[in-house]
């Protein structure tokens, strides 16, 4: 019998919870023994409850409790989370959390924490909700080089996009709609600035390289500029808008971004719409493999939590190796990536561009726009982008491509 | 150190060598110990090969040497490998196998085998190629219940409805340009009437339901039917048509089947081209969750075996449990199961249609399609639209709607 003990019971908490009743049978089945939820920790009571008698409002008990061994953190945010995980670990007990925050900034040295005190540190719900994407790095994909990673991690934009596309409305309409139903939250930055991918792709950007990314570090840009004008293009050029988060290894270095970009429709990812995810991983012998599903939702989520609850209850007594250490990985300058970009300029700037970019640029027409140049440059290095694109005054806009 | 045998050194044997080559640290790494390939079973020389030193033509070598910890059986069909596998198992060896025809008519018995030696018994490259679907059923999503599951297995007869789908062009000559490429085999059968398939969702739903079903009990019709003329009525109705196999549960019974289906280009799998692969999985928790991957190709799949050398490997001296007894699951009747159909035929008969499957049914033009009269029944059962069906003669031919 493992017993559990889940932090903060709001919408990922309270979904843990319900696995662990509704599939108990099955949990104890993979786990090899049963799993007993022993303790909610909340601010809150909760009368009536089911659970009611397990809430409980000081961490202390938890964590002084032998029996527990297992913790699933489900607060959010990075404190009292990051306080009430190491304080857990060094009294050996395992923790998984969905905490993504808290994971991108202290995920490597509390893996390393949880080294020294041979329990586990496992967060496969931080990134892609339900998706066993972690796991797979980590396990079946470990004897693979993985060289890169590419995901549409955040739901809400790419619900936000997906209808821009689809219904041909602006992105302040879209946004206004999905808060009114409740697909994006009232204050929107984390969503649609990117810093929610972000988050992701550094967990992700740090399981490939086996050292700590920091979010910090990671260019991130968000879809607020992306208009419908632009999907007006995208769809003469057989290609799909979607913020991706990225990291990849070539012979110019170790590059991650957060971005919106041109996807081909051949690509699986451009076919990824409304409020899913995906997640390509391209290792050397196998190719790519794509994860695909609903990358929030609180059962979901809560699934791949007691996916790590299992884990840790098999391997009991075991550190689970993390490849994630927390030295600092070295990334390559942004400046130094390679590719191409569409480009929207004024009618009349069309000379100036050529002259800029090259008389070969591809231009293209967009369904329904006028007064507009718009073109493909030549793959060119980030910082020649930038130094040519000062020149040109008035540019409406730019979107990298894949 | 692990001291591993290969049998059979074609395509996939010798991508497993090649993988154990190249990514010999990273192996190591995930296996916890290095990984050795001590034998190569195959009744060919290979004078000049890297390995030609560790070419054996006696399986009694393999068997007979202690050193030898994990077998890899990828020389495809029944005999010998049953034999050997079997052998291999009794005589303490785990064995891991892309073999699909052997797994699906002998996968639970061998399962069983194993465990009374407490050995192992793997096979994720028998489904989905390089695609780690296998290892997430029997691990990560173990504590789900899992009530469908849907997948392309097969990229050959994906191909060539692609390319009949983009290019307008009929089966018979698609299928003769994917052969001239090599895409498909001069003798097309397994794939185009859907047995490939077929192996690969018995395994599927043996996994999902712990027994075996067998594949000669699940109702199979390959794609050779299909013509361009239903593409165009698919366009129309935004959908797309892929051979799937599937394995539901529901309040009806256990069905599976493969069989052409009319798929909404909303579903993710509509939008899955070419020769990949894709399988979606339904959790009662985790809701949809969609691999997706290259089904085919040296590499990728022995990618996937040498997964399973590492899983064995990582766990010398136990059983790795599969959820596959040898007891026969009881699979429902196709009869009981429901859906809707397309259906085409002559114009002439559209009264006599509308009379036997009431005349509500949804009429459907196709782009550039005359003569002809075509519709979407009901959701009836299987055996109600063939009592229905027989009673129309001459129709053109139908599909099931997903």
């Amino acid at each position: 019998m493992a017993k559990v003990a889940v932090l903060g019971y709001g919408t990922v908490g309270s979904g843990v919870v319900e696995v662990l009743d509704t599939n108990a049978q099955e949990v104890a089945k993979s786990a090899g023994e049963a799993v007993e939820l022993k303790y909610i920790l909340d601010l809150r009571d909760f009368p009536g409850d089911k659970h009611e008698s397990q809430v409980v409002h000081d961490i202390n008990i938890i964590l002084e409790d032998p029996e527990i061994d297992v913790i699933c953190e489900t607060m959010g945010g990075i404190e009292p989370a990051f306080t009430f995980e190491k304080n857990a670990l060094i009294k050996g007990k395992s923790v998984c959390t969905s905490n993504k925050e808290l994971v991108a900034a202290h995920g490597p040295e509390l893996v390393e924490l949880a080294k020294q005190h041979n329990v586990s540190y496992l967060f496969e719900a931080s990134v892609g909700g339900g998706i066993p994407v972690l796991r797979s790095i980590n396990d079946s994909l470990k004897h693979e080089k993985i060289d890169a990673i590419t995901g549409i991690l955040n739901g809400t934009t790419n619900y936000i996009l997906t209808k821009m596309d689809k219904e041909g409305v602006g992105f302040a309409t879209v946004l206004k709609k999905a808060q009114d139903k409740g697909y994006a939250e009232r204050n929107p930055e984390a969503d649609v600035e990117g810093y929610d991918a972000c988050r992701k792709i550094a967990i992700l950007s740090s399981l490939m390289s086996g050292k700590h990314v920091n979010y910090e570090d990671i260019y991130t840009e968000g879809i607020t500029k992306i208009s419908i004008e632009d999907f007006s293009y995208a769809r003469k050029m057989n290609m799909a808008i979607k913020l991706l988060g990225m990291c990849k290894k070539n012979q110019n270095g170790f590059f991650t971004m957060v971005a919106p970009f041109l996807i081909p429709l051949e690509n699986p990812l451009a076919n990824v719409n409304g409020v899913f995810n995906a997640i390509d991983i391209h290792g050397n012998m196998l190719g790519d493999v794509m994860f695909y599903g609903k990358g929030a939702g609180k059962n979901a989520t809560a699934s791949a939590v007691v996916a790590d609850v299992i884990d840790i209850t098999k391997h009991k007594g075991h550190h689970i190796e993390v490849n994630m250490k927390a030295e600092n990985a070295q990334l390559s300058p942004k400046d130094n990536a390679v590719r191409s970009f569409f480009v929207r300029v004024p009618e009349n700037k069309a000379d100036e561009a050529k002259e800029i970019f090259g008389s070969k640029i591809e231009v293209i027409e967009g369904e329904n726009v006028h007064g507009e140049f718009a073109f493909v440059t030549d793959m060119i290095s980030e910082k020649d982008f930038e130094d040519r694109i000062k020149k040109l005054d008035s540019v409406k806009g730019y979107i990298r491509l894949y």
